[in-house]
């Protein structure tokens, strides 16, 4: 379980077979599709259906972690169990392909399956989602009182049934296509940090993570 | 059903009751979070557990679209008339508040819930796709053959039990926190278009799709 340099097993749910070659087991990729992302999407079935809801998430070694209010549906199903499917993607461009059925995205994804577990130190679990979104932030700022802390639930799921899929670079293309006269290659997609935008009412010195916030791809 | 003009009625599984002044019931604003998006998140659930799954997607009219292989997971269950929850999130930026309770996000957010069926005329369905990539392009590439389309299976779903929850601008503090010495204000994240790159063996010229893509916003 706590074997980290060990690639991940792959399960019946895990196991990919389309487009097997873009399979990833090895809990670096994981790591840093997580890390690199702000939300995920958590599916899981109450007795409405199978939802999918996209909320805040961090990483903390072999955990996501998320938060949410006690009183909302997704918080009280997942304490009470219910099986969860945790997905983040992050898209890298369009792939274009110079046959139609070739064409394909290029992408960072990762899947979780598992369930959550309350996370009895919600204290240090919110700070190191504040530490996620700005490093010294959490020093800062007003701190979360008795009764905040208590409307509120942080769960975290085991990365230990995992996987990702990832793939980069060059449209591939039958060899007897590649004489087909259509422009192929990759129309890339970026996430990038843009100029910060202080509260109009804001009277405070701008921190240095914020300087530094557009600086940065995100 | 499809007066497209009255609001979406909010169900049992779309009534949005978190942060609820955010919630959305406009086709307007449903349609244009998910034509600005390339991929959508499929929540399912099968004999082995809730999936969710990455893939593409476009609409037409009231219907989101989506294609897999017809050997897949999710293509198999689906067309089994598995009850799917559909969700796009796109992330406009970290919400910094003075209060550590009062952080947020700014996005915009889609989820759609029911069941997909399969389009007879993929043809049609896959040319709407490719047009929503780039427009033109269809006519340049090389089609897709009989055995090309008889291995994929596109599926849609109506978008008649649906809701959208937008978050945009400024953080929001308690009227006593306002005095609390921290930056308060929004980190931007956007989703640009990079400089498109052509595969090492492109030999045709630039189409206007091409030439156009990193002069616009993604």
């Amino acid at each position: 379980m706590n074997d980290t340099a060990a690639p991940l097993p792959a399960t019946d749910r895990t196991r990919i077979r389309r487009v097997a070659e873009n399979a990833r087991y090895d809990r670096a990729t994981l790591h840093a599709i997580i890390d690199a992302a702000y939300l995920c999407h958590v599916a899981f079935a109450d007795d409405k259906g199978t939802h999918n809801i996209p909320t805040a998430c961090w990483r903390e070694g072999e955990h996501l972690y998320i938060h949410g209010s006690n009183g909302g549906r997704m918080v009280k199903w997942l304490l009470q169990g219910a099986q969860a499917c945790v997905t983040i993607t992050h898209l890298d461009g369009l792939v274009l392909a110079r046959s139609a059925f070739n064409h394909s995205m290029n992408y960072r994804s990762a899947m979780v399956y598992g369930r959550f577990e309350p996370v009895a130190d919600k204290h240090a679990a919110l700070a190191a989602l504040m530490d996620h979104i700005a490093v010294g932030r959490q020093a800062e700022i007003r701190a979360g009182n008795d009764k905040e802390f208590a409307a509120t639930t942080v769960l975290r799921i085991s990365l230990d049934e995992a996987a990702c899929k990832v793939r980069s670079g060059a449209p591939v293309d039958d060899a007897e296509d590649m004489l087909h006269p259509v422009w192929a290659g990759v129309l890339p997609l970026v996430q990038v940090r843009g100029a910060p935008v202080a509260d109009t009412r804001n009277t405070a010195p701008v921190p240095s993570y914020v300087a530094a916030w557009a600086a940065q791809p995100a």
